[in-house]
């Protein structure tokens, strides 16, 4: 595998472009950085009333990522990964936006939910801070969105994504930029009140040391730190010093303060709002600045993958547990689904490697739908998969899983909507098998079939004694030969 | 309260009128039958190939409703509990047709869950039986479903509804009453491969006795005894005996049989295939028939609602459990919720007393989507509350639980497809008010406002030093204001 890692954060705010090279000491993998490209892109601002982005944001976007895909041009996919975060989230034109911009890109580009951001947020903070068992507050404010975080070393304990940010906040309470006493106020209190539904939880949790790892956090350090509000650290105090100034000016103006760049300017009282009202709901009495961040998260997370630590893995083995599901079951149809797809002989490459994953995984949770009900727990299922919190499962990834679990049981016009190309209906077809045979819930001794296809077309050939041994299966299998048919599949069964 | 219980049952075969008279013993009550009605109107085979009933059978389930309703005349609308199954659950047109079907009855209608049938055929079915620690296993093949329990004295081990019905099964695999082999071999085939998938978990948790409670059940076994197929007992032996006299006639005719009635001429090739795939897949060797069946499950349910044994307050208190809610702020939530609907002061009936239920059940659940996801889990809850398996809990009962959890976070637009009348909104208003001042997980030492309604204007008067106090709920209070505005309410705050 080349050794070069490249991840792409299509922030609210700011796109970012992060290089690392893996190098090997001995047992453990470190990411060096190589290379960095920034794009002020200013993506929330482009958010009309209707929450569309506009064109023009848009066309500038597109600009920013094909400048990206030049500098990624020969990396393999594999090591690439792009994650779009609170206004892809939120932009009702997020989906028509996003094939032109993996076009321009030349990349995937996975829209990840806010507590998967959380996390790779975390993931990335902690590796440029010193080991300790400390418990950690991070703090991310984004342009759409912010993330709070508690964790301990490696380990995640709380993770929250509040869709506040410094671009909305600005916008929404500081309209031409004209900053007031009262305006201060409102956007302080908006805050805290979407901060207080997560503060008795974080509260409870505690930590010891509290970090802010987002433009917002480096820049307040600076002008609080350059201006003399706060002797070091950001602190409630300076903050308020801060506010006060601001408020008496009516405006950021980039003259008055060291250490302000020119492009926080225009998201700087949003961001300070949003700090305060953190500080104050959660009662933090100091912050340092984290480096790190999302990219970096996701340069680890990629590193991870490639080690076979895939956190995916992890997450669906806690769901497993947490969900009370049927292991030995849900073990049983994994291993006979894989096994079937591997007969199929797809064209190996990443895309066949990921399905195949998608379809173990998918194995492993296909009942999770039970869970809320028994009557029709393969939608439930889908349900599940498709908005519980998994940690390493991107907004795809979770689509690709609740397809294969909505499928796995009945009709398949209804699984229609999720548009599979003709290797996920293939891997589909190998879950239902599974599942089909496996309906005893007991292990078979030897698999009784093989599969293979051409085309849309599905040669299942069983083995006759088998069949004759098991005519419940054989009876199933043959309803499955008009489901097939109905989704413009020829299961052939011989 | 009146003495006397009326319970309906709007099965896909038959409907059932069952009065039952409370009489008291001490501590214990018990019900007398004191009447019964049924009517044949063949609901399932009015389905036509689009799954709507078609014209002509509603109108018959029309006039037989209005019988039923004449005969109720005058019965306490609390007294009455009217449940349609597994027809009403699969029809396209059931919400076109129940307005129609609860004005000619006279009393509201609640299609039921599969799950919550089989509970309600379990309670009625162990009310004739002699007391024993026994497992039972109870199988009731009705005209649309079939139902599955295990249970031991009064409590239910396993709940299962299979969509298989006498009615749907001679309909698909018997047109035109012509029984063949291979027709037969393919009914029983089906019905094998619906059963296999609980198939396991019952033969796992087991039984020592098992009852069919159904008119297949006892139509079977008036016919197998009556005409020495069996000495006494539904076997399979007798089953298959009878399933050969069958194919070599080539129909069922009504003369050839001792203890067959005319009635169940039309279903019982249906019903025969069923009932000896049960036997196969399960595992049984003789069956008796049990009396009892759903009407009289209903009206003892009915009858514990009136000792305030409410099945639906143990489901709630189950799900607390399963789903880990912090119950400490569920019960904070629910106080209050609950203070200030009494606040209110809606006119005392059936329908108020049912609403404050509901806001306390809700309450009590109002987080139970945190199982799923943290983010929007409003939407998470609705969709458990509205899909789970809960014993006691009609699909009406459940859809306003979902609709008062949906409703309870956010703007309001998205429930206005519930349709909620004015008393309902203002019970969600309730919830709201509670939750919001609730945010800090804290109980409140008194309670900081009074709420009063007067059409579509909703008072709350605030204690104003609290209030100063208390700027956040200040904030969140007047944001409020907007989001019930939206809804044609006036919220005024003073």
């Amino acid at each position: 595998m080349d050794n070069r890692l490249a991840s792409i954060d299509l922030g609210s705010n700011t796109f970012r472009l992060s290089i690392g090279r893996i190098v090997h000491h001995g047992g453990t993998a470190q990411i060096y950085a190589e290379d960095k490209l920034r794009e002020l892109v200013a993506l929330a601002n482009g958010l009309d009333e209707h929450k569309r982005i506009d064109a023009a944001t848009v066309e500038q976007a597109l600009a920013a990522l094909r400048r990206f895909g030049e500098r990624l041009r020969g990396f393999p996919p594999a090591n690439v990964r792009a994650v779009a975060t609170n206004t892809f989230r939120v932009a009702r034109n997020a989906a028509e936006i996003l094939p032109a911009a993996e076009r321009a890109l030349g990349f995937p580009i996975e829209i990840i939910s806010g507590q998967e951001e959380a996390r790779l947020i975390y993931l990335g903070v902690i590796q440029d801070l010193p080991p300790s068992d400390h418990r950690r507050l991070v703090i991310d404010i984004g342009g759409g969105s912010t993330e709070f975080i508690i964790g301990q070393r490696a380990r995640p304990l709380e993770l929250a994504s509040l869709e506040l940010g410094c671009t909305t906040w600005t916008r929404q309470f500081f309209p031409q930029g004209r900053i007031t006493e009262a305006r201060m106020r409102q956007a302080v209190l908006a805050a805290r009140g979407a901060i207080e539904s997560i503060a008795s939880r974080y509260r409870g949790t505690g930590w010891q040391e509290a970090y802010g790892s987002s433009g917002t956090a480096k820049g307040l350090l600076a002008i609080l730190t350059e201006n003399g509000l706060s002797p070091r650290d950001i602190t409630l105090d300076g903050m308020e010093r801060l506010r006060a100034a601001l408020v008496d000016a009516g405006q950021v103006r980039l003259q008055d303060w060291a250490g302000l760049k020119a492009e926080r300017v225009p998201v700087l009282p949003g961001g300070l709002a949003i700090m305060i009202a953190a500080f104050q709901e959660l009662g933090i009495d100091r912050m340092r600045a984290g480096d790190g961040a999302l990219r970096i998260g996701v340069l680890h997370d990629l590193l991870g993958r490639d080690l076979h630590q895939d956190q995916r893995d992890e997450t669906v083995r806690q769901m497993l547990g947490r969900y009370q599901l049927d292991g030995a079951q849900a073990g049983h149809v994994r291993n006979l689904a894989l096994r079937l797809f591997d007969q199929l002989g797809l064209a190996a490459g990443p895309e066949t490697t990921e399905l195949r994953r998608a379809l173990g995984w998918t194995a492993d949770l296909h009942e999770v739908g039970l869970a809320i009900a028994r009557s029709d727990y393969h939608k439930h299922s889908a349900y599940i998969l498709q908005h519980a919190d998994m940690p390493g499962f991107s907004h795809d990834d979770q689509r690709l899983l609740a397809f294969l679990a909505l499928g796995h049981q009945g009709r398949l016009a209804k699984v229609r909507d999720y548009a599979p190309d003709r290797a996920r209906w293939l891997a589909l077809c190998c879950l239902r098998l599974a599942v089909l045979v496996l309906r005893r819930r007991e292990p078979l001794a030897s698999i009784p079939f093989h599969i293979q296809a051409q085309g849309r077309t599905i040669h299942v050939m069983v083995d006759e004694g088998w069949l004759d041994a098991h005519p419940l299966s054989r009876f199933l299998l043959k309803s499955e030969v008009d489901v097939w048919r109905k989704a413009g599949f020829t299961l052939a069964v011989s």
